[in-house]
């Protein structure tokens, strides 16, 4: 990972990325770990003077997982006065002899919080030039985060949580074709609580996002459950004017 | 109103607000028009050094409208980078003989967007240095705006929808008591569509946000309505987690 230059960055403005990844019923998050302070942090990074925010936090993503192409969202914006007051980032950068970029660190950030739902299986951590991991970890095995990063990561997850009333989520996720009690467990690790199967299945239903299929699955006994797949049509759709039948 | 001075606020930075007015079931929007080129813009400033965003939209609020306390809301941050290069204020500024300042016009900006949804009635609208006229205008009436502000406005109204269908929306705009015809009438408004009565009527008292009250309305023929009110801890509950009856 090369060295940050801050030339080129707009001043008093980051971006920090809440990476949800889930696999086989599993959801974590990715977060470094900084070299000197050994605080987890979740990865950020600046916006260069010809990007948008949605740009910056693209790059930002890319350069930690190898992904391209995810859905991003920007959620909040972070601005609490206080809130960079105590960078590790410029404790590191002394212990390095940072020089010139102390400076940089030093000054005040508000921060655009984006978050990204993606499969961790396909994802190839890495971390960057303040830090000397970069891993995956459940919600339980997070703790005490740098800076404001906990309460991001909580807003984070309280927009993805919001997400799900009103936006399709889950494609790229799923497997092509999967059965309603898989996709309910997808709903049931991303809100943390169990669901009543036939509500769900209501409710999904009336979103028109799922083809049911006419095959069912194989290999199971006698009831074989329906296979689904998603409408992209229908599911794109939501994706930018949410679900209709609200009111 | 006073000069604006830059001294003292984060470069790069600015708010716009949104200001979504509601009486007697008709909705506008508050605007503000330049006194030079006389474009019509959203109410927007800067953030001091010392002030979050949301301290900072709040102010702007005060200064725009005299209201205090009013639930304003960030949803989004715009960030285009050829957004602030045609700023109608550079011109303003030069007209005006405007010195040091044209540069701070001059420099990027992200500006973070707020809405905030109030009783036309109870605003006395107040112009600010680089305006002549503060007024509301029906959402048909604002043509088009000073740089990215139609899109900032759509965005807004977009968010104000969608909160529709995840919060209550409604205190210090209804009277203390009110019918429910009275109460669809507002989600209509901002709607901007006529809603079916009987599954309004479900899915409002659904969320356990209203009290019925004994006493009926008065003055209504033999079949007078009920009136409502809001519980107010039901209320700020849901204004918090969100209707807890998605999935």
């Amino acid at each position: 990972m090369a060295e940050f230059k801050p030339q080129g960055y707009l001043r008093h403005i980051s971006l920090d990325c809440v990476v949800f990844g889930f696999h086989e019923n599993q959801m974590k998050v990715l977060l470094l770990r900084m070299k000197y302070t050994k605080q987890w942090a979740l990865p950020g990074g600046f916006m260069k003077e010809d990007e948008s925010l949605e740009e910056a936090a693209a790059r930002t993503l890319f350069q930690r997982t190898g992904l391209k192409d995810i859905f991003l969202r920007q959620f909040h914006v972070f601005s609490n006065p206080d809130r960079s007051k105590f960078n590790p980032a410029v404790r590191d950068l002394r212990e390095a002899d940072g020089g010139s970029d102390v400076e940089w660190f030093s000054q005040r950030f508000i921060s655009a919080g984006f978050y990204a739902l993606v499969d961790f299986e396909k994802v190839y951590p890495q971390p960057d030039f303040f830090s000397d991991r970069c891993e995956w970890k459940t919600l339980e095995e997070t703790g005490e985060l740098m800076m404001d990063h906990n309460e991001i990561l909580q807003k984070a997850l309280e927009a993805l949580r919001l997400q799900l009333s009103y936006q399709p989520i889950g494609f790229n996720l799923m497997p092509e074709k999967f059965t309603m009690p898989e996709l309910q467990k997808l709903y049931e690790a991303l809100l943390g609580c169990s669901l009543d199967r036939r509500n769900f299945q209501r409710k999904i239903l009336s979103y028109g996002i799922l083809n049911r299929l006419k095959e069912r699955k194989t290999g199971a006994p006698s009831k074989a459950p329906f296979l689904y797949e998603f409408n992209l049509e229908n599911y794109n759709k939501a994706l930018r004017e949410g679900f209709n039948n609200t009111w």
